[in-house]
């Protein structure tokens, strides 16, 4: 595990163990309970991927993919991420800060693969197959983000049109290149996050 | 003038008119006094751009570069946004939408031109030339982005290495190309805002 | 079901079939769930109001009236109206919309009567009889009102003193009426709404 | 001067002498300056009522009248009332409260008049004559309202078809009918106010 | 029991009853369900404390004293205080208050004892041993806070060094001494954020 | 000048020079105007301390003490501290943290000098000698804090009984106590700012 401990934020990459998300690592807290974590934090790990319906939060699909069974974002080897932040009881601020995420994202992986993706709101396209999951949602005291992008095809649900680094180009087997990856997106948010912090305490206000 | 009204924000270009941008648009209610919006709103239009030490909002630039002169933001021809937003009090907010915007704009240009840019928070590069200067910063009950891009570096401070859309490849001598990125980039900022208001309202919270 | 979609606001109203309230009604994402509403809304419909203890959300109420059994809110014939926000965590936000609402059905109501009714916080009397029931409350990301207008007496608790829309001299037997009052009354709040925000827009500060 | 101290908000009656509303009673902290009030609060007077073009805050008014000269807003008597509260760095919360403000000023008059007023958004008619004026805006630490209503229709600008408590068939030379218009209105708003603090801290929140 | 109405708290001292603190006590309306309270509030009273894990809110606690077995925070005599404020949605608010109020507790128990203690963060030792556990929290409509003194050591887990008000030298065993200490600590506590309050609405803005 | 940095804060002692309280210090972005500091922070010097009127931002001090002359808080040796803070755009959140602040303060200062002080509210006194001044307020983006402790009673003003760190037993004449004091109180500020970041990050929500 290698943690960088940026002033407002923690970026943390399991590089040394496989980890699945469930739907369970939504939950607030989980950076604390899990990993001792106690600032706003980015955790970056690689495993399969499988959400049932009940820990789904994205309620539109629930509605509209509940008919091809009970567990519906699934991927057999995917990277996550998973972000909370703890500064703004605000509803609106996760969902700014998913995008910002998404499009880091986007970034990191056009630069390594020189290919071109295409992002609609949450969601990050190659060639018009569907590369990343992602949602944002409240608790009381925290907001969380997930961003999970597929590295294989295999196990994606078939009614979905996918794609996956290993499309893109990357040689998945070799796990450095993974790592690097999560690295480079989950270092880059906090960054960014940071940044935001400092350059708002070097601006005038209006009057 | 035109205006696209989406449920939560306006998007308007001008595209029959210049417009220069001297530091005066940041102030709060720019866009109801001149175009009688009463939305949120990005505005876009293309114009000269000037901003005396006395209009800047940040104080670092002003610090590290007001030996320069008076006049330290400055180009003879560039593409302006000024986004305006009232919905909430805390200033992170102007900041992580100065972010999206700024990857917006990149993802964008770099769709047009095939050019790969890079981004530093709020700051566009290409060929290690400063494409583009954005300021966010709050008032009392609205907060506020520009956003200027440069359309050619005649004017640009001779002492800030920067970069343009000539130089990316794009006619600007014929006006309904630059009219198309200001639509293009508008547009989506306000598609995306738009956006995740509604995927707020799709969303389970966490308990 | 007939849908308005003002800008902020979407006012829906169920004038095709009668839905009953059960009190389940007040829960988060119940306009998505059910109508697939992405907005802030106020929907309104016509039929029996059944609220067991389980399901109430004043606790006032429910000490002062369990004694009188489980189902302390009934009528076999209401008009209700579900409000959801989603625009700010603050718990007095959504106690001030719930008394603009009920002012508002103050007004309908007396404007096409041509009675007088009294209003005191949350609830309407004519003649002393107790004519509306009303609740105010918030889950993690949104807040919700519920206002439930008898349109007859019958079915109403024995132990308060109720009126009526039927009482008021409104003819209840004609479907239309009830409609009227529900589309009446939805749209004026969802056109209020909508007003605060495009005033919000246009006001100077104060320093 | 009568006060009322509620435990939220005072509520304070000139009802010993004239002061007319200049527009300067809308600045922040007015109430504390003036009566050292430190509490949120509601402060009724009778007076003249001159606002020139530069104390004006509705941008609108502005553009739409200020051909018709310096002084837009005028009465030669008038009731006022000034609301300051501290409680939400929130724009939207103080025109939900001017909202209420003026829907209390209505049933108060109604009742007392027997006769009826519309109400559109913050304006009150009589017989299609304007008979109040308001705004609502914000500072930095405190949101304000004004809201003035024509005693008599003399001394209000002749391009607008006014009315006033005189043609609503009051006896305005009787002074104490105006102390009683004023002080009903300023302690139901005051009641209103407490109350919700109240049924706050009464309900259940959503799960 | 006996009650100081503030304007915006209401300070509650258990006088004439003992009360038990479980855990449960931290729920959001306890005081509205148990005392009727419609109001922020501050309730003090003497009992046992027993809180076993699943009723524990302090996650780091759990982890590293769960090995202890199911109930770690014990006395079999304390002084407890149970703060709830429903004015803001920020979890970082009743943190700062909770800090206030252990620093409250202690000035006045050093007052009365002529003693010195210490504080660190939310916890008061005297002479290295513990008196005090605290824990504040957040619920959806209300923040809440516990704070705990020790009357006696007997009872407390073994595995910590504790001390007592009794090691401090107070005359445990007259039932006024307790009640003398838990009144001024609660009174001082509604004073400060009484006077606050007041405070806030003196003040000049920053401009 | 003397930096510790917190992960949440920036803790600056001037141990080095001297600089003077004018009251434009409480001014929002002082830290980064003159030490470039782009976090939050508490800045610590020793210095004179001369407020005029029309710096101060104590309407209630105005109101009362104008009477005594232009400049009416002033000593002629302090010790200042100044705090800024830019997460939360609540007016109370900033007077909670003077709380705390002045709280230190006298918990420092009693361990050091084995003396007791009384706080009353802001205000800390030795013997019912005014031994400091403070005042909190907001501006759009920031909150700031500004805490002032007499080193010596000279040239503070005759109408009232001062106290200062002399009269405490201090031997004041030697510059290293007066910035043990300093360094000692700011120290314990950054730290319990941070802490409280962390415990807010280790605690459940209440459902």
């Amino acid at each position: 595990m290698k943690i960088l401990n940026l002033d407002s934020i923690s970026v943390v990459i399991l590089d040394d163990e496989k980890l699945n998300y469930t739907g369970s690592e939504i939950e607030p807290l989980w950076a604390f309970k899990k990993f001792n974590i106690q600032k706003d934090s980015i955790i970056a790990f690689n495993g399969a991927l499988n959400v049932s319906v009940k820990n789904m939060k994205d309620l539109k699909d629930i509605k509209e993919e509940s008919k091809y069974g009970d567990v519906l974002i699934k991927s057999s080897n995917a990277i996550n991420f998973i972000v909370e932040h703890f500064d703004n009881p605000d509803l609106k601020m996760i969902y700014l800060r998913q995008r910002i995420l998404v499009s880091i994202a986007k970034e990191i992986i056009e630069e390594i693969t020189n290919k071109k993706l295409k992002r609609n709101g949450d969601d990050l396209y190659y060639n018009n197959g569907k590369l990343s999951v992602s949602i944002a949602c409240r608790g009381i005291s925290s907001a969380k983000i997930h961003l999970g992008i597929n590295v294989s095809n295999i196990g994606a649900p078939d009614y979905i049109n996918t794609s996956s680094l290993g499309d893109l180009g990357i040689d998945i087997h070799d796990n450095q290149n993974i790592i690097d990856i999560m690295e480079k997106i989950a270092t880059k948010y906090g960054e960014e996050m940071d940044k935001i912090e400092k350059d708002m305490r070097k601006t005038m206000y209006l009057i």
